[in-house]
């Protein structure tokens, strides 16, 4: 028998589990559950015998040496702080592990170590990053095998609303992942390449810049640039290429209405405010706002942002209840912590909400001179506010990666995200057998 | 003889050395100046017999111990970071200091343990911070002990261009003082309170958000908001304030002009950007716009800005240089770093430059239920390049407080701002001696 072991039984743990539990009695495995709140472990388990829930604090040396001693693989789900202080233990004992989470500097320097001892740390193999990597990567290596040159590469995620979804929200959006991250999503500079020059969009701009992208079927979708682009020319090795852009996807006039917080400073996340126990929402608001005596929030802001007073950006500010005369609701806290509450009220999931998550890229490359390009889509569609597409997504990859390498299909060592075709091919192929597949377009 | 230690010779130190020299026969003092430079303190030393130079590195300890050691005071204008260093040192000897610096935690907490060695370490004694401190408290403390309500306070310092000076400047604008702080000012957020409500600017917001300040017989300033104004009413012991505001001023349109540069993304300090070595000023600014190989850079800009093309923006940006296509002339650096290197193609003092400083505070008070407001303000201009107002304004407090503290004038202990009357008014009144005096005026 063997003992998979799963740190972390939060919300993006469910669909993981739940497929290693389904595999579990064929596999022989004994899957083990951890998380600082036993009752969420245990929920997470009670469908089979093959599992057992426990309470794991991270914090506690022996417990995490003693539990990840015993394991076959670790899955850690933990927040990706902890990520290095499991893979030092799965290193020093030789255990593998995979994560869906991004490769810190911490993490990399235990390549060597994780080589010699024979085993992988898999990364970055959850949706995005992780399934974005592997279906470009498919793509990519296609185009080179061909002999043709890739000169374009942009990419765009999404974790977004179904259509049929609370159709009366006019953000067509809701918290479908970690709120925090999404309020303080796009902080930081964004790099990308276009046609050969570097480009630099600060903060500041970020919502401003958006583009516009139409996907056969599903509508138009509003991309803003993501971080630093340029650290994919080393690890998909597109040096050369023209351009190279990664982005977010929103449903069209989100990033423009999101632009009012970013504008307002009502996502930093640097210093407390003042008085946050008595606030309402509008006091939140208006301490943005210029002093004036005679006018209204409202037209403040408006004329802050120049907005029109009954356009759809103020329509969504204003369903959104952030002009309301209520508490906030919080003893303190940043401005980024304040929207986040506020925001709360209106876009937490309702039981029967359904979420979608679309995934798409474009290729550019020369075919004996000539201009082609390939769009590559994927959208997934949840079930339900606890079987999301966003869990399934994160969650699958993980859990196919852990089985393949319990089955030693995948043979590649060290500190590893999922870019060689030998870790990609298996992994696609299975998550396309569970409807995820990425459809590929060649539309020039 | 008393031995007074100078530490750093920059181009701060210079009025506060002459000022040291002039009085060190009469009081018997000898002034030793250290600086990395032996030639910039030999340089500062040169007119008296009662001065020595020495080559001086604040990181060698055994120098530092030494040299302290011997000294009846220290003087350091060393950079910001490097004062705890030498108040530890102070605090162990029983020595007395001044700096012309902010608090810093690290400085605060050697409060007690000075206050135990009967020694003053006077921080924050130049101009703003300084001579701004003083002559505010000498109005605050003038309302208040006549029994009258203040009500609020705002308060602006401006290093700015003497009116004669370079006249085909539209910027009314050079370098004074160290260039990377004007590149970085106004980063973070700033707070302040306006009619009893808390007020928050972020960064990409505050030079749009200015005042205009009419000084008669100077014209119109134009001010923005500096840092946490909050801060000052406990230091200033203002609680239940209306308003408090502290401000930075200068001329009107350098900062409409100025936040291009803050909306571009010009001024971030945070990453290193690609290909320094060949760019062009044009590139520069170019890097931050959107791709598009029909449009100029010039028209792009305008556009991002939404302002006229042949408007006084444009006008201030076109002569500045930043469209030129000549090299930066740098390896590599920050957006900040090479913002900088362009700006002091154009920014530098000539030889025959006069500079100007421009305080002013506006109290209002309530007497007797009345509304009585009070301006101070003080305009200070430099004689060249060298003899600047912004130095004469920072060293000579510093030294006249050095004088005091040596003759037994000042008796507080501890680590201090002059905010004590038993500390400003002698310092105000030398200061008045040498011309440098604020006009106090009932304008209510």
């Amino acid at each position: 028998m063997k003992n998979v072991l799963v740190l972390g039984a939060g919300r993006s743990a469910s669909s993981l589990i739940d497929y290693l539990l389904l595999h579990a009695k064929s596999n022989d495995w004994h899957v083990r559950v951890g998380d600082y709140s036993l009752g969420l472990a245990q929920e997470k388990c009670t469908e089979s015998k093959n599992s057992s829930a426990f309470q794991f604090d991270i914090l506690n040396e022996a417990q995490r040496v003693e539990e990840i001693g015993k394991a076959d693989i670790v899955i850690s789900m933990l927040p990706a702080k902890f990520h290095p202080v499991v893979a030092k233990i799965c290193t020093d004992k030789g255990i593998n592990m995979v994560t869906a989470s991004y490769v810190s500097d911490e993490m990399k320097a235990l390549d060597k170590a994780a080589e010699e001892k024979d085993i992988i740390i898999l990364n970055e193999c959850g949706l995005d990053p992780g399934i974005d990597h592997m279906s470009a990567m498919k793509v990519i290596d296609h185009i080179r095998n061909a002999g043709h040159e890739l000169t374009a590469f942009e990419s765009f995620t999404g974790g977004l609303l179904a259509p049929s979804t609370d159709d009366d929200n006019p953000w067509e959006y809701k918290f479908t992942w970690n709120p925090r991250n999404v309020v303080l999503a796009g902080q930081g500079i964004v790099k990308f390449i276009q046609e050969g020059n570097y480009k630099y969009i600060p903060y500041h701009r970020l919502f401003k810049r958006t583009e516009q992208v139409h996907i056969p079927g599903y509508g138009y979708f509003e991309g803003y640039a993501n971080r630093d682009s340029l650290k994919y020319l080393d690890v998909y090795g597109l040096d050369g290429v023209k351009t190279i852009y990664r982005g977010t996807f929103r449903k069209p006039g989100f990033c423009r209405t999101w632009d009012v917080f970013v504008q307002l400073g009502a996502t930093d996340d640097t210093y407390e405010m003042e008085g946050v126990g008595e606030m309402t929402h509008r006091q939140f608001i208006n301490s943005f706002l210029s002093y004036n005596p005679y006018d209204t929030v409202e037209l403040k802001l408006a004329h802050y942002m120049s907005f029109e007073l009954d356009g759809p950006e103020m329509h969504r500010l204003k369903w959104s209840g952030v002009f309301d005369d209520v508490k906030v609701g919080l003893d303190k806290g940043t401005p980024a912590q304040i929207l986040e509450h506020i925001l709360k009220k209106k876009w937490t999931l309702k039981p029967e909400d359904k979420d979608m998550i679309v995934m798409w890229h474009k290729f550019e490359y020369l075919e004996d001179g000539k201009q082609r390009e390939i769009h590559s889509t994927l959208v997934a569609v949840g079930d339900d506010m606890k079987n999301t597409a966003m869990s399934k997504t994160v969650g699958l990859p993980v859990g196919i990666a852990a089985k393949l390498i319990l089955e030693g299909k995948i043979k590649s060592k060290g500190v590893k995200i999922p870019i060689e075709k030998e870790v990609y091919t298996p992994i696609l192929k299975e998550l396309s057998e569970q409807g995820f597949e990425l459809s590929e377009k060649q539309v020039k």
